[in-house]
């Protein structure tokens, strides 16, 4: 069944039900604007829709919904009155920063509370409470700093918080993004954001970036996500997917992007819009769970031509427990490595296997070298980034000890960092 | 002075002259169709122009140029006479592979005629003359390799090649594309091809991208490149400088692309016409000179947050001789990484900073992360890939010993891997 923009429906998904105005769509998905004024998009083929007003007319319903079922926008804050309110944690980094006077450099100084001083518009979107958690620049963050940063997520959503925006420094804001994917399933959006270039500079892209972010934390996207600037105009940001984003520049504004996927959406920084371009996870439809556990004794090596295996000999013998090998192509090593491969996996040690070309999908199977490496144990990456596989081998190494069910559940999709294979 | 589509102008770049027909060209630069048929771009703050006939009308000089002047074009061979000459060194790779029915798997195991045999087209552009040099998948291919197949490059440069043609696997032709642009100063084209899909597959990329690579081979361009699809169709292909290459996807037919530069130009599958993006070395402006020696021990170390720095005593303890570390954002790596990096540096090792974000610029000043890897002796590697920094780094260490010789030399920009700042 066709519908027309314009045309009131009903959409069914998972057992909740959401209703609102037929927005225009790319093929494959329906996207509506619901009572409460936010967009929701949706994977035609995973929902059941319903005409309820044709165009204006009605069909088989009422704008009111069915009885007896609870639409998810009804869960929403409705716009003008009672605010939502967001957590604003911040760790560091260039969005909480200024010129330190002292060394000329740019240091992280600012609180929460000074984000808020400096952005006033934040203040009309929703009730904020600013909480600091560290001071530090990005670079410095490690797997405790994405535990101690996961439990204060927790802890602000257990006390009610509709939204948490995470500040944080650019540089490794896609590994804390992709950590906290793994280790906390949300019923609220948890937002990323950060900025490219200081407060003080005339171009900085943190009101924008933060404002945006705002708008992210009180819509439905229930999901760890990264706000940032889509271009390197100030008209939109992009919502990537935690476990599927990526910096790609060192200093444009627009240098996160969403590898092997679309964004989530996109926020219009004018109006506050939220476009969506692929499935996620509705607010309220997962229940809080917090697992966090992390091994950090993990290691990403990248292969280089010619270069020496016993590298990994070093990994083996130093108490590591797992590896990622960013490998040439379809996911290749020299066929010296091998050995020292198969070593690592009968130490029980799991090996995933992704790619520098960044985009595209491992492939172990087309090539001597890739069948080789699956005989000597190589996890397949699939369509992972080499990053976030990283992250996940730390936190699936923090859930479990057994190698086969470690090695299970590195093969699965835990946090939509592997989308299905649709063509090779 | 502007000058207008259609004028017949000259261009004095370096003490050689080049006349042809102002063709639309890209602001900052000028584009002319040579009597010859290729096109030549041009930085037009690096050139004198003079007009020589206005849209037809003649201005100040003649088509056949100012007496006394060589012009580039003369060198060229013209098409139609007699068949330029093309040595077409085969070194493995999925252009010059089948399946092996006993594995099922691609292996390579076509030689240079087999390739010629198989793409009968090749013969209408040039003669060729085929050279087996390896038969290798190019993951295997280390910095022997790269001497051994420029050493045969220069052979055939010697023994009057009009240009070279180089069949390599893809995983790793960025790698070894970048060695021979250090390795070699080539007044003849040197093209590197390879190919996505193999041979017996309908979609398989390799004859257009031999044809084209052919085109490449013939043309002005004096350099080391890649030629590969453009795009996911067969219109074009790219023509990628070797040190500012990148395969960035597994599978695509257009994996490859340039990164902080624009491409060479395109070659256009249907007419052969060349299009030029911006300024290269011209056929016959440079003399052959050829300097091997690449060291090996040098290493590539990609940071992740939380990494443990020990990693660095590994390679130090283990006689390794110099290191590209690729860091986060800006250029950065953990506070704990910086004594091990002074380490290195004290022990004579040089230390390159280059950036996983691949795009963009190292700058180590803005942060105090970046000042105090610099105090550390950091080399910043601008805008030059990791992957380049690491073959730049062992062919540096390969022709000196020198410390501050090396170090000199790593912060220079030796064949196109570091371009002009022109904005941060």
């Amino acid at each position: 069944m066709e519908f027309k923009q314009g045309d009131w429906v009903r959409i069914e998904r998972n057992g909740t039900v959401y209703e609102g105005k037929v927005m225009p769509s790319m093929e494959g998905y329906i996207t509506i604007k619901m009572k409460s004024g936010y967009n929701a998009g949706f994977s035609i083929d995973k929902v059941r829709i319903t005409l309820l007003e044709n165009n204006g007319e009605t069909a088989n319903g009422s704008r009111n919904g069915g009885k007896g079922c609870k639409t998810n926008e009804e869960e929403l804050p409705e716009p003008g009155k009672k605010l939502p309110k967001i957590a604003i944690l911040s760790t560091g980094g260039t969005i909480a920063s200024k010129i330190d006077y002292r060394t000329g450099a740019v240091t992280s100084q600012f609180t929460a509370d000074d984000i808020l001083a400096a952005i006033p518009e934040l203040k009309e979107i929703a009730d904020f409470k600013g909480r600091v958690i560290s001071s530090i620049l990005s670079e410095n963050m490690d797997s405790d700093s994405w535990q101690n940063l996961s439990k204060a997520v927790v802890e602000e959503i257990e006390a009610g918080a509709d939204g948490v925006i995470v500040t944080h420094g650019t540089d490794t804001m896609m590994y804390s993004a992709a950590a906290l994917s793994f280790m906390i399933k949300t019923p609220v959006p948890i937002v990323f954001v950060g900025s490219q270039r200081s407060a003080d500079r005339p171009s900085s892209d943190n009101a924008m970036n933060a404002i945006c972010a705002a708008r992210v934390a009180i819509s439905d996207i229930a999901e760890v996500v990264v706000v940032m600037h889509g271009t390197t105009s100030d008209d939109f940001c992009e919502i990537h997917r935690g476990t599927k984003v990526r910096k790609l520049h060192t200093s444009r504004r627009d240098a996160f992007k969403s590898v092997n996927s679309l964004p989530v959406g996109t926020v219009d920084y004018g109006t506050g819009e939220i476009k969506t371009f692929i499935d996620y996870t509705r607010r309220g439809e997962k229940a809080l769970k917090f697992k966090p556990g992390m091994e950090p004794k993990c290691a990403l090596v990248k292969f280089t031509p010619g270069a020496d295996p016993t590298v990994l000999d070093y990994y083996i013998s130093n108490g590591y427990k797992g590896l990622v090998v960013e490998g040439t192509g379809l996911g290749h090593i020299s066929t010296k490595w091998i050995p020292l491969l198969r070593k690592a996996t009968d130490a029980k040690m799991p090996v995933i296997v992704t790619s520098q070309c960044l985009n595209g999908r491992i492939c172990d199977r087309v090539y001597d070298t890739g069948r080789d490496m699956l005989k000597a144990g190589a996890i397949e990456g699939e369509d992972t980034l080499p990053e976030t596989a990283l992250v996940k081998l730390m936190w699936v190494l923090g859930q479990t000890d057994d190698f086969e069910k470690a090695a299970g559940m590195l093969r699965e999709d835990l946090s939509g960092e592997i989308t299905e294979c649709t063509q090779r």
